[in-house]
C-alpha cells in the first residue's frame, strides 16, 4: 500500500474538460491493490475509431505493452483498459495469461475482436496480476460508461500521482470543430524515451491512422521524450492516441497537410501540457525545472547535455535547496561526454548569465538569481558556444518528499 | 560552511599506516574555507621519484588537472600539494594563474622546476581560488614535513568526508621488501570515469614510469571506475602513484614482468580498497552495494548494466527502505539500452535468486532475503543468460542524508 502523499505544492486543477464525440469512460474499484479507491478505468470507442501509439524501450516490458503493439498491427480500436497497483511486469507466462484473459473477456462484452482491445498495467513490477478481479469489475464498468466521466478516468489510473491530469484543445480542421483532449498519469520512475509513462488523448478527428501515428512520434519527441524526473525509465511507459472520426471535415491523408495546422500546434501543445503536469507530479517535486540548451553541435547532442542537466542529483538537490550552484551545471555539461569546450561555455539561471567563458561573469550580481530560486519555476540555460543546436528539457527538485515516497513504496 | 557531518555508519577506521621512504607529508590550516582544520596538504618526494596519473574525463576539468596533465609529460616529481575547499574549477584566466604561482613558489622553496610540482584542489566550483593563501602557508608546510605524517595528510584533503581514507600493503619484488600505501578522498560527485576524486598511492618501488603508468590505468578500471555515488562525474577526479625508487630489487622493464607479481596484486588491492572507502563515505550512506553482472554479450556491455542498476535512484532508495525491491533492478536492467532479453535474465539478491526466466522463481521464500537487506552490505547479482561478460560495481544507497548535505552544501 502507497504511503498517503500529500498533494504536491506544483498541482494544477484539472482544465474545464468536456465530451469528445464517439468516446465514452467509466472508472470502478477492481480491489486490484488499493482500497477505497478506483482503480481500473476503461475507455470504450465507437466502431470505426483508429489508434495510434508509442510504447517504452525498455527491454524488459511489462506484458500489456507486448499486446499493445501487436494489437497496433490492426489499428482500429473499440476499447482501453487500464488498471493501477500492478505493472504486470517481469510476470513471465501468467503475466501474458492474464492479458490474454483480459482482452478476451472485454472483446465478448463489447462483441469485437480481441485485437481491438488495448490494454496497460501500471504499479508494482514483478507480482502477478489474477485476471478475475479485473474480469468480474468488466460489467460494473461497462454499464458505468459515460462521455462525461472524464475526471474519474484520469483518477483511476493514479498510483504515486497525488493529483489527476489532463488537457483539451478546441480546434478547426477545415473550418470544422475538433476537440483534442487527454490524460495521462505519471510521478516516479519517469525518464520516457520513446513514449511516456500512461498518456492517452482523445480526438474525434477524421484521420487515417499512418497521419496519427505520423504526428504522434513526432510531438512525442519535444513533449514527454524531453521530460525526466529521476533518469529511471519505466518497464510501462505508454503514449496512445485514440481517433472517432466522428468530425465531418474534409478528407485526410498527410500529416503535412495545410488543413491539419490547428490541429498539429494543439496536439503538440496538449501533449506538452500533459507531460508538464507529469515533471508537476514528480515524487516530491517542490520545483519545476526547465532547462534550455543551446549552441551545441546538433539538436540530439543538445538534448543529451540538457538531459545530464536534468538527471543530476547535484543539480537537482542544489535547487531543492534554493541554491543557484551553477558549478554543478558545468560539472553536469562535462560529464554528459558531448561535445563542449570550458572556455566558450556560459551558464545562466532565470535569465541572468553567471558564467561566460570559462569563469564566472565579472561584478556578478547574485540578488536577481536568488530572488528566481526562491520561485517554484526555474529556468537554467546553457549555451555551449559550438553551433547552433539546442532542445529543451523538464524535470524536477530532488527532495526529502521524493526518498520517503520511494524507500517504502513496496511495504 | 559545510554542514557539521555525523560520521558515516560504513566508517572503517585508518589501517596501521607505516611510512613509505623517499616521503614526507604534512597538514596546515591555510584557511582557505574551512575554520578550525587542515585544508592543505604537503607531500614531499626525494629526488628522482616518477610519478603516474589518470584524471577526470570531464570536459569541463579544473585548472590544476590542466596542470597535472602537462606535468606529466615530464615524469619527475618533487612534490604534492593539495587543497580542499575551493576545487579552482571553472575559474577562467585567473584559476589558471593560480595554479602557475602556487607551483613556482613551492619550487622555488624546493628548488626545483615547477614541472615537478603536482597540484590538486577539491570544493566548491566556479569560485576564485586566491593563490597568497596557499602560498603564505607554504614556509609552515615545508617545516612541518614528516615521514609519519599519513594520517594528518589524509584529514586535511577531505571535504564532505566523514572520516579518512587509506590502505598498505607490504609485499617483495624479487624478494625486496616494498611498500605500497596511498590515501584518497570523495563523498559526493563521484562517478568516475578514468579515474577518481583524490587518491594518491605512493611506493618506495624502484619502477620505470611506464610501468607504473600502465599498472595505474589497467586497475583503476576495477576499482575506481568500478564505484558510483551520485553518477556525477567530478571535474577534478584524479588518481596518481608515486614511486620513489628507493627499494633495492632487481631492474624492472615490463608491468607484467614476473617479479612484479606480488606488487600487481597488491597495487589492485589498495586501489579497490581506496574505492571501497569511497563508497562507504558517499553522502548519506547507510548500505554498501555490490552489483554483480554475469552472461552479458561483453565485460563493457555487464560493465553499463551494472553502473545503470547502480545509478537508478529508484533502487538506491528501495535499498534505503530495506526494500528487496527487485522489480527496479528489472527495470533498471532494461533502461541501460544494452542487449538484455527479459526471458533470460535472472536477478538474486544476497546469494538468493529471486527471479528467473522472466517472472519470480516458483516458491520463493523472501525471509533470507529480507534478513540479507537489514544487513550493511548488500549483494544483488543480475545474470543476463547471453553470453560471458562479466562486471563488477559498487554503490551506496540513496538517503535523506544526501538531500541534506546537497540542498546546503554551498551555503
Amino acid at each position: 500500500m502507497a504511503t498517503p502523499l500529500t498533494v504536491s505544492p506544483l498541482a494544477r486543477p484539472l482544465p474545464d474538460l468536456a465530451t469528445v464525440e464517439g468516446v465514452r469512460l467509466s472508472a470502478v474499484a477492481a480491489g486490484i491493490r488499493y482500497a477505497g479507491r478506483t482503480d481500473l478505468m476503461l475507455a470504450e470507442f465507437v466502431p470505426g475509431t483508429i489508434a495510434a501509439g508509442v510504447y517504452t524501450k525498455n527491454l524488459c516490458p511489462g506484458a500489456p505493452i507486448d499486446w499493445c503493439r501487436q494489437a497496433l498491427k490492426t489499428p482500429t480500436a473499440r476499447a482501453l483498459l487500464v488498471n493501477a497497483g500492478n505493472a504486470n511486469v517481469f510476470t513471465g507466462r501468467a503475466g501474458r495469461q492474464t492479458v490474454e484473459d483480459c482482452a478476451e473477456a472485454l472483446a465478448a462484452h463489447l462483441s469485437c475482436p480481441k485485437d481491438e482491445i488495448f490494454l496497460a498495467s501500471t504499479g508494482v513490477i514483478g507480482e502477478v496480476l489474477p485476471p478475475e478481479r479485473i474480469i468480474n469489475a468488466l460489467p460494473a464498468a461497462q454499464q458505468g460508461l459515460s462521455a462525461d466521466h472524464w475526471e474519474q478516468a484520469a483518477r483511476a489510473i493514479m498510483t504515486t500521482d497525488t493529483f489527476p491530469k489532463a488537457a483539451r484543445r478546441d480546434i478547426t480542421i477545415d473550418g470544422t470543430p475538433v476537440r483534442i483532449q487527454g490524460i495521462a498519469k505519471g510521478s516516479g520512475m519517469v525518464a520516457p524515451d520513446m513514449a511516456t509513462m500512461l498518456a492517452y488523448v482523445m480526438t474525434d478527428a477524421s484521420l487515417p491512422q499512418d497521419v496519427l501515428q505520423t504526428l504522434l512520434s513526432r510531438f512525442s519527441q519535444k513533449s514527454f521524450n524531453a521530460i525526466t524526473v529521476d533518469s529511471d525509465t519505466s518497464t510501462s511507459d505508454m503514449l496512445m492516441a485514440f481517433a472517432t472520426q466522428q468530425a465531418q471535415h474534409s478528407k485526410i491523408t498527410d500529416a503535412d497537410a495545410p488543413a491539419l495546422s490547428e490541429f498539429r500546434t494543439a496536439l503538440q501543445e496538449v501533449l506538452q501540457e500533459l507531460a508538464l503536469l507529469v515533471v508537476r507530479d514528480g515524487e516530491g517535486a517542490t520545483k519545476q525545472i526547465r532547462i534550455d540548451v543551446t549552441g551545441a553541435t546538433s539538436d540530439i547532442s543538445a538534448h543529451k547535455v540538457a538531459l545530464s542537466v536534468a538527471n543530476s542529483p547535484l543539480v537537482k538537490t542544489a535547487i531543492a535547496g534554493e541554491d543557484a550552484n551553477w558549478g554543478r551545471v558545468v560539472m553536469a555539461v562535462g560529464k554528459s561526454g558531448e561535445p563542449a569546450d570550458r572556455d566558450t561555455l556560459a551558464v545562466g539561471v532565470g535569465g541572468v548569465w553567471i558564467a561566460k567563458e570559462g569563469s564566472v561573469v565579472p561584478n556578478y550580481d547574485e540578488t536577481p538569481v536568488v530572488a528566481h530560486m526562491k520561485g517554484q519555476e526555474i529556468d537554467i540555460t546553457v549555451d555551449l558556444g559550438l553551433g547552433s543546436g539546442s532542445a529543451t528539457v523538464w524535470t524536477c527538485d530532488l527532495t526529502h518528499g521524493y526518498i520517503d515516497i520511494n524507500g517504502s513504496y513496496r511495504s
